[in-house]
């Protein structure tokens, strides 16, 4: 039997949530972190079942972490190859006998949509845990926690993001997260071949009167962030060598390059880096992006207990 | 060290249990279902190792909430290529290691009888969760308590069982563990590539002296049934291309042909389907297969407390 | 957060431990074997992150169920392929990343040293479970201890030591470990081509002036021995198919063998064994390498208790 619910909710995209619940989970996240043992029996024999059709360490771990953490507990797959996915079952029927042991699910999958699919038939919440090409909410909701934790706000700040910015689903989704907070512009840093799309550009960035600027080299764009947010630029993503040994090193960050960046201007990345940042930075106090992982967990944390209805006494 | 047990016992076929074994073992997970919390700390800090040669998701993840639901723990491996079988160690010498760790071993394994080699060295019970085409125990419990739940009763029926009742372990099984109740009528429904095979017919039915007939069409035999059995009929089992193509949908299930069925006939499967039962069939209150799984964590959990002599105290 | 700890260290080989640390350790496993449940507590709400970079599954249940018998809860993976690993993340970021969720690392690694890039960036303790052909320090403690608890010692005996001395690396941590116990001699059973490397010979044998002879037949060396260390050796080791097939049987161990052994020497293998033990050897109250098994377990248990500087009240 699954915890009764008085809503039934899913999370697909980080826009499935307001700016007030938003708000709501952040303040949550802060409070999990600070009185960790308040939480500890929350969700006291209560299962996620994560339902991971591809691997991925972080986001998995993170999940797991956070259900432990809430006082619950975990079961599910880690690879598709290790699901009945290989003897054909549907997302549907997969995500239905889950649902049948687990309170919540957490699904990673491939197929943009998957997700969406399962939610459809699912009487326990689903939470996108990244969806091919597409969505990866809790990631956003990571980015969020971090930028609001580093700078103490979300608004009136001047945000880098750095590298692909054609196919970094990540990317999309910090950019239509943050225009909903006032006086936000971006400074949009990548090769031509690469450069935000223009449904992005048109539908989230002009619709809602945000200030935004090109370029093609982060060291021009550097010295007026408040934040940098890089990805990873591929070598298959540009249309021929030449431009690639040309510009490949326009979108590594080091040491040398961040002396020209503000005392305060925090580094994020989602993760995994390849090259793009150099450990050399990894010492510097502006360097957030593991930072990301230790609030992304928190943020899972209270987003379960946030969809699961959760309630605890203050000690 | 192990839990002490007054009889060492394993299981592996549903023949392993006596009618009366299996009559308790039902009104247990029925009181499991009823009242969870009563047992939520049976089997406190025992562990059980699900030791899953091939994957199974349903079937692993099902044991593994059964055994969270105890109050117990889990350990084990998903797949034989992260185990050491892939070092060429032997199902003997993998369980008698296993068993150093965990009080109860469930084990699926692709080679008929490895769970019996397994039990001949154990010093905790063996749970066989499915060896090859021959035997998958809990899965006829499940099946049982499924029927009985949604009958009342395990005697006094017409059992249809459909699609492939040649290669079909679970099909054997359950007929083997029907016969044992009064008045149980069968209704054998499969092309005659896939006909039950003579051995179950002699060993088990006529030696029984239980009634069946066998039919080629679905519909024929719907309007008489209590129960429907579905299973999944593959191309490749046929004899010929034409066979096939003439015969496929009369194994095929759906909203229309249900129509001619009896208002209380539930529909069982043992998933995963893939396409033999369509999806409209599922909000049809017959279609009772995603409870088998319900049922199925629940008579596992049951299946474990007996096997491990657990006691708990009425609250 | 992590446990705040007064001294991080890490394990990378059983040498990083004194013998007076050993000994402690050896104590304590040995009150956890005796006293479980006043240890059941000990790490509540700690978590062990179990980063399996090729599977193994002895080590990995052992660490498991030792963190769980702890009351500890674990995450992690089981293979390279099911981590991020594939999209290219280094063996030091992924570390960092555990650590954001995890309060101890155990990692297994197909290449020498990849523990040690983690622990030079972890903060939290890092265990090598074992690193390629390189050191497997929780072998070795399962070794000493199930020694200890065979003949009430780690001095004063003769160790024979049989099969594949030069690839073998629990061989060399082994004998690595018990050169530090006085009045411990060695005999070296092994076809010449692989025989003890002259580095470990001159290094750690001559350096320490340990006794030792060489010997080509088991049989020659069994009368003398209060300890019988076998490992397996591998057709493709030989020089030649002439020498294996005449030599093969010289370094199996069979009940028949046994005969000529003193009636307390116990015989060791660090599992799993393909077939240079007889199972007629298994029921052998000799047979010692399932307790191998079991005390690896409490070793590990009391290994991340002294790491993470855990403390019980004695009942």
């Amino acid at each position: 039997m699954h915890r009764q619910l008085a809503h039934l909710r899913h999370v697909m995209s980080p826009l499935d949530l307001s700016v007030e619940e938003l708000d709501k989970i952040m303040d949550l996240a802060a409070d999990m972190e600070a009185k960790p043992e308040k939480y500890a029996h929350a969700a006291e024999r209560l299962k996620l079942a994560a339902l991971f059709y591809e691997p991925s360490t972080r986001t998995r771990l993170s999940f797991e972490t956070a259900m432990l953490n809430l006082g619950g507990q975990v079961i599910g797959f880690h690879s598709a190859t290790s699901s009945s996915a290989t003897k054909g079952e549907s997302v549907a029927d997969t995500v239905r006998v889950a649902a049948q042991f687990a309170d919540i699910v957490a699904m990673r999958h491939p197929k943009e949509g998957a997700p969406m699919v399962a939610a459809s038939v699912s009487p326990v919440p689903v939470i996108n845990a990244g969806d091919g090409g597409h969505q990866h909410p809790t990631q956003t909701l990571a980015d969020l926690m971090t930028i609001r934790t580093c700078k103490g706000r979300l608004s009136d700040m001047t945000v880098g993001i750095c590298g692909d910015l054609k196919f970094g689903r990540t990317v999309h989704s910090l950019i239509s997260a943050l225009v909903r907070y006032p006086n936000v512009k971006f400074v949009l840093i990548s090769p031509e071949e690469l450069q935000l799309p223009s449904y992005v550009k048109e539908d989230v960035l002009k619709a809602n009167n945000i200030d935004y600027v090109e370029k093609i080299r982060l060291e021009e764009a550097l010295p007026d962030l408040d934040i940098l947010y890089m990805t990873r630029v591929q070598k298959e993503r540009f249309f021929n060598e030449d431009d690639y040994v040309r510009m490949k090193d326009f979108y590594v960050l080091n040491r040398e390059k961040l002396q020209a960046a503000k005392k305060d201007m925090y580094v994020l990345h989602p993760l995994p880096r390849v090259n793009e940042i150099a450990v050399d930075v990894d010492d510097d106090p502006r360097a957030a992006y593991f930072n990301q992982v230790y609030w992304g967990m928190y943020m899972r944390m209270a987003l379960m207990y946030t969809l699961l209805e959760l309630e605890v006494k203050e000690c």
